[in-house]
């Protein structure tokens, strides 16, 4: 603790004033039951970025736009040769998203920058408030891509050639909507980066605690498997002659919830996975499927159990392509490795909550986020709020105001804190 | 045994005239790979029609048609008062079917006709060549809709009102194409009816055998089963806390088979099951499936063991929906109890497969046939001939010349022989 944070304990964000801003982004986009539509450097994108943008301003901070789009607001602080504080998330959203995904941790950095103009206090360090560009990756995928240039682990050309799901060039979108910037990529290096986020899941609602100390982001393995059987007719085929991929593709999805559970057991590690899609070529009640495609989704804090995961479904769809007598092929669509965030800002995000006497719990992320990026440039850490039901990318996503409040509290109070 | 098969023993079809036959209606409607496409009542389906009455016409046969398109031709017999023998199939195909299924059956009675005439020989009883519309059911469902119409089946009305896959009506395609005849249906009902037909299954082929002696058609239960979870993010809940519908559906999946084979020892009966299709919903990597649908198509020449097959499929549903805390429903979108055939008729169609000698099995046929409609209101049988790779309902369908010469010299010397 340093003398800041016991200076200012007693300072607490304007929770009306923060859900107002909430509210305002929300009608941007803003689709049935509640939810947004801001995809990527779309117009509703766009109009975001600009009321976002006319907050930084109207807060009088420094506005510096990089070449995928990426907005950062400076509130400068008395040391310019210090490496500045960056609290930042994102605005886009999925197609049919909620109103707080991304937004929560923006709007709260912005309250933070005005808690700090009302009460009259200038940190050392400057204050960078940010939302990075196409986080969801919704509509040009991979997601996070605008954190991944300004952190350098994605060259900026290549995002820019980025084809979207509707054909779109992402650089050609980015300059219609106004928003290439001409600051460089990579970024400068904060001194931390800090996000506040709902969880998007449903543990802390239902474990009844407030806020979320996130220890790290899941590592995330996603395949696409493919089973080629044959096609028969499904009465006068007997049973034993038969090569059927949709019978093959539930038996994977079935073990992938087997192997889950016994590495989660074997290993002492939250070892999820999920099988989202499964189809049937060529679909018909009365044909003997051809084909059959699936797509897994495993995900692990600990990466030598996700790779174990990983090599026991490979096993298991060898040993079953040779006793069905049909081929199965698995393809890696995405492959991320578990991230750790800085172990001393992780205690000070729980000291925090603990000091401000909200019930908190260590969690990973099993989400993508923003702060995964920074946390191999910078120490880093995320603050999670519950999320009703555990619903998100869902228009009925909702986290109630006093839990937001306690939040944007433990983020200021971290800010403060912060060494 | 009597007389007349003693008498004309030795005569033989013209393998090559009928096979000269099967290549010219193979010519109507071509595909590419040597198939062809001639769904119900459509341009292709018309000129089939056209080139059959042409040959009707040539053989002298007089011809009716009824008002759902069915066309019968007559060679008169010795005595008018006695019902005749029908030979009968359908000359429809799938949308990339083969230039065997259904065409096969009415070429060899035309074969038949043509036989006798050739040789001077008429019988007693009238020889009726038949072909019966839609019996694919592809265009118009179900199958063998023009046959259950002439077997009093189904009313005439609805299924002129049937609404097809393209949104047209049945009855407004039938007279487009000029076929909705003054014939009244039901029809007359016949001595006995006969079909020859490919097996459109690999058992003869894999057998080394000649002759397939059809006992009856198995009874067909078909299911769409939904599955209604919780969608939910696929990384940030917790597996104890998902509602996943695509892993139940999965589980079902496996279950059919195992329920199917468990079934078939332990009644000793051909039972044998397929799930064809699975859908999942939304069907995203990253989302743990709301809903999931899947169809089973369960078939049995015994009904009770059918039954049983289904009763354990619902409980297991009905279990599993417990379990996994989440909705199952099944609607039954068909289902029909199994056919036998005439037990004299089959007797009759293996001794003259022996006299003829050809190697023979007698075996359901898991397929449906316009012969299961008349098994009810006459004697009936089919004879079976195999299939190349099993193949049907493909371009790639084929069976040898010679095996068609078989078929259809069987198909004769039943005729001479039924009492």
């Amino acid at each position: 603790m340093n003398t800041v944070f016991l200076e200012h304990s007693d300072l607490r964000i304007d929770t009306p004033r923060l859900a107002a801003r909430l509210d305002a982004l929300a009608q941007v986009g803003a689709i049935d039951g509640g939810g947004v539509n801001r995809l990527a450097f779309t117009d509703a994108d766009r109009d975001g970025r600009n009321l976002v943008i006319g907050w930084m301003r109207d807060l009088a901070m420094d506005i510096r736009i990089d070449g995928i789009g990426n907005v950062i607001a400076t509130l400068s602080g008395r040391d310019a040769s210090l490496a500045p504080i960056m609290i930042g998330s994102h605005i886009d959203s999925v197609r049919t998203g909620g109103r707080f995904d991304g937004t929560l941790g923006v709007c709260a950095g912005l309250e933070v920058v005005e808690t700090l103009k009302t009460a009259g206090v200038t940190l050392e360090r400057s204050i960078e408030v940010a939302y990075f560009s196409d986080e969801e990756g919704s509509r040009y995928p991979p997601d996070a891509l605008g954190s991944m240039v300004y952190c350098g682990h994605r060259d900026l050309e290549s995002a820019l050639d980025t084809v979207g799901i509707d054909g779109t060039r992402l650089g050609d979108e980015l300059a219609r909507i106004g928003y290439a910037g001409p600051t460089p990529s990579p970024g400068t290096v904060p001194h931390a980066f800090l996000e506040l986020h709902i969880e998007q899941g449903p543990v802390l609602e239902h474990e009844g605690i407030t806020i979320g100390v996130v220890t790290g982001v899941q590592g995330i393995s996603w395949q696409t498997i493919t089973v080629s059987g044959q096609s028969n007719h499904a009465g006068t085929t007997p049973m034993a002659l038969r090569r059927d991929a949709a019978v093959v593709a539930a038996r994977i999805a079935v073990e992938v919830r087997e192997i889950v559970r016994t590495v989660a057991i074997e290993t002492g590690t939250p070892q999820v996975g999920n099988v989202g899609s499964i189809r049937t070529f060529p679909g018909l009640v009365n044909v003997v499927a051809a084909s059959a495609t699936l797509t897994v989704d495993l995900r692990n804090t600990d990466d030598a159990a996700l790779t174990l995961t990983e090599i026991r479904l490979r096993d298991f769809c060898a040993a079953t392509a040779d006793a069905e007598n049909l081929a199965i092929t698995e393809e890696s669509t995405a492959r991320s490795r578990p991230v750790s965030f800085d172990p001393h800002l992780i205690d000070l995000v729980a000291r925090t909550a603990e000091l401000l006497g909200y019930s908190h719990r260590r969690m990973p992320s099993g989400a993508a986020h923003d702060a995964q990026e920074f946390a191999t440039i910078c120490r880093s850490a995320m603050i999670f709020v519950p999320s009703v039901g555990g619903l998100s990318h869902n228009v009925g996503e909702f986290t109630e105001l006093s839990d937001i409040g306690a939040g944007a509290d433990v983020l200021l109070q971290v800010v403060f804190a912060i060494e």
